[in-house]
């Protein structure tokens, strides 16, 4: 072994002329010297993920919240009514709470306790969801390409790892934030530069295209869709879902599509998934959740579909099945959704969770009705709200001036546009989740602001 | 802009000729070449992370099934008792299953229920552990430094993510497998030869050391411990501790600590954490779970200690906390654990709730006593049991000869040693999670077995 025995901390300039030499060179000198002196590599030091230095602060919800307290310290009797994040109000479907507590009995008693359940999820739950949410509607899903998580969020954002590195990829305008935060971190993109990052190919949605952006000219291999949109509310038609689908089989990319809001779709016309677009399982993975459909967010549970026959290459050419990959991923780093919660969720396909969890969505269609109509009286055009919860508002000015306004001549908090990024700019989110006459009263305040 | 018009399908051999004499040069010919010609770029399509295809297929928990599958089938009167893998049999303690109950009742009414709640985890349940978990021991670490998360196995394999990719990684032999495959995913190693990944140092654990590993006369950056052991039982002394955090500061490097089996210590002078060494605050993150410690493993809730003290550096030599760097990854990628389970997790730290932990603790570590006396009257080596629910038992034969055995002239079912890395050879895994009657009538058999 020809090693120099040099002693860490103490070595010597000519290491770190020849790692800048090749640096010069292209060669990458943390490789090369690395491989070369193992032990007396100088400043052997704990590290961090570079990437994570490029994100932008995420001011958005604390900019809101810092802002509605001020306006609350300004006047403590103020009455403020909060229709700007898009959580859930109303309690869990009785059929879920029913659920929940005989599962809670199941874990008192060591005959019919559970320990670690199959990482995937159990058996009664995905053949549910193959059975009610895919083979109800003609889809082809077998219930062992359904993975079931704790969350839409951590599918978003997990499901990047499987790539390579120097992907294309293209994400909506405005947008919701982890589909582009989690590409950064993983980076895949330059630094942001006019609050945008560099590498990412944007989809802009605007009132011109009735916020359903088309495929871009540009060939890219990962592609996000969300439908129905969060923040604006757009639902795509079968025939701009089958472009998407059509453009992914020419260009060989992989369309990640996000239906967290499918449960609000009401025109029949209006796919739920994306599956339902001939070819779908040769170019997508779907991403559902309960945390709309059934009041889950702080109960937690979702799930992820790769249909078997998705590939993805090697630099070699070869093709690799996507499912035995994410599976591996899957089972390597997570290990299954809380049993009482799979149990909760598998209520939703009962008889009477399936009405309750109808009801719930539409109580909340319920609000969002009242607030478009009452938003499209005051003279705005208005997305959303009828297939979704959110109702994006084209106000035609700047988002936080207007988002000051209803904070403080109406008490109301919306979301401003121009936190979802450049093509929010000029438009607010306002949600529909609350309680009907907090939504009402909302309204009449923000008509008297605006008079 | 100086593109030159290229079909996508129809780019022609001169792109790839360049390319593959940027690849020669050295230089990243991706890169390049996507760079100048983002729109022609030859054969855009997506690709997968071919980190992936370096793992090693899992095996062992299958080939373990299908070994007992074979067996069964041979014989299907044949009673055979497992204690093989690490999951907890006996229920929820009583005082969990009342903060069940009680959260779900919360969450079926409009006044109570819960939506998102912090990322972080309720402060409720982060106060608990610090006081009880922290405090208690004399280790100062606020609320605020503890991450509630759904799994030790997701926290263990996330936390990789926050730091660079061409960190030297130091990994204990035997080793639980999510060390090793997380970073061969990220991309820290090169591909296994002769069973070990190029680029990890390994920290071999050997009947000579104790299974306890010294620290490396190597540097490195990144070093995983996991005290009391999986698989080994064994435990470190306060000096051995010590003599890691000295290292580490030395060093610069960080250590992940695991101490997911801290529950069972009972020797007064081992630590249960490691922020009980002097020190430990500036070098060191800890991963615990109430898996076992409340036989949460269908239930989910674990956590993850990092001191706003840590700090890592990018390349330009400025530090960075990492507990800033952690709280983006988490609060972009998880949306917090289920809020009953927080709730449940909270019960462990009430007076029931402590009573009924230790007294399960208690029970396992009565049937480790019976294994590890059964096991040494038998004339093998042993290590664990005392202060862990693992016997690792040196057979000073093939691992999966002696597997066989058992099996079939014993009908129990051990770990082979083999199956955790090339140092657990000549050793098996026997699990304390089973009823008293499985493991006394197991103990029986293996005598009469190796008569």
């Amino acid at each position: 072994m020809n090693e120099r025995r040099i002693q860490p901390g103490a070595v010597s300039k000519w290491i770190l002329r020849c790692a800048q030499n090749d640096r010069t060179m292209g060669i990458n000198p943390v490789d090369v010297s690395r491989q070369h002196f193992p032990s007396h590599f100088p400043n052997p030091m704990i590290r961090i993920n570079e990437h994570y230095t490029k994100l932008k602060a995420s001011y958005l919800f604390v900019d809101i919240a810092k802002r509605v307290a001020a306006c609350q310290q300004a006047d403590p009797g103020k009455s403020i009514i909060r229709l700007g994040i898009g959580d859930v109000t109303e309690p869990l479907p009785p059929a879920c709470i029913a659920a929940l507590h005989a599962a809670t009995d199941e874990m008192a008693r060591r005959e019919t306790f559970r320990g670690y359940g199959p990482e995937q999820g159990y058996a009664f739950l995905r053949e549910a969801i193959a059975w009610h949410d895919y083979s109800a509607r003609g889809c082809f899903i077998e219930p062992d390409e359904i993975f079931i998580s704790d969350g839409a969020k951590c599918d978003c954002g997990n499901i990047q790892e499987i790539f390579a590195i120097d992907l294309r990829v293209a994400i909506p305008d405005p947008v919701y934030p982890v589909y582009l935060d989690t590409n950064v971190m993983a980076g895949r993109t330059g630094h942001p530069r006019d609050g945008r990052y560099e590498g990412i190919v944007y989809l802009d949605s605007t009132p011109a295209n009735g916020y359903v952006p088309a495929p871009p000219a540009t060939p890219v291999d990962l592609i996000y869709l969300c439908f129905p949109n969060n923040p604006t509310g757009a639902v795509a038609t079968r025939a701009q879902l089958a472009a998407w689908v059509d453009y992914a089989k020419r260009h060989r990319a992989l369309i990640l599509f996000d239906s967290a809001y499918e449960t609000f779709i009401r025109d029949p016309q209006i796919s739920h998934s994306i599956y339902e677009i001939e070819g779908a399982r040769d170019v997508a993975i779907e991403i559902r959740s309960f945390s709309k459909t059934a009041g889950f967010t702080g109960t937690r549970c979702a799930y992820l579909v790769i249909p078997k026959t998705l590939t993805a290459n090697d630099s070699a050419g070869n093709a690799h099945p996507l499912h035995g990959l994410w599976n591996r991923r899957h089972s390597t780093k997570f290990n299954g959704v809380s049993y009482p919660v799979q149990r909760a969720a598998a209520a939703v396909y009962t008889d009477d969770g399936r009405k309750q969890t109808r009801a719930l969505a539409d109580f909340y269609l319920g609000n969002a009705k009242l607030i478009r109509d009452a938003m499209a009286k005051l003279g705005f055009s208005c997305s959303g709200g009828d297939n979704a919860p959110y109702i994006w508002i084209n106000i035609g000015r700047d988002s936080w001036q207007f988002f000051d306004l209803l904070l403080n001549k109406a008490g109301v908090v919306v979301t401003p546009g121009a936190g979802f990024g450049r093509c929010g700019e000029g438009h607010v989110r306002i949600s529909a989740f609350n309680s009907r006459e907090n939504v009402t009263t909302a309204l009449d305040r923000i008509a008297a602001a605006l008079k």
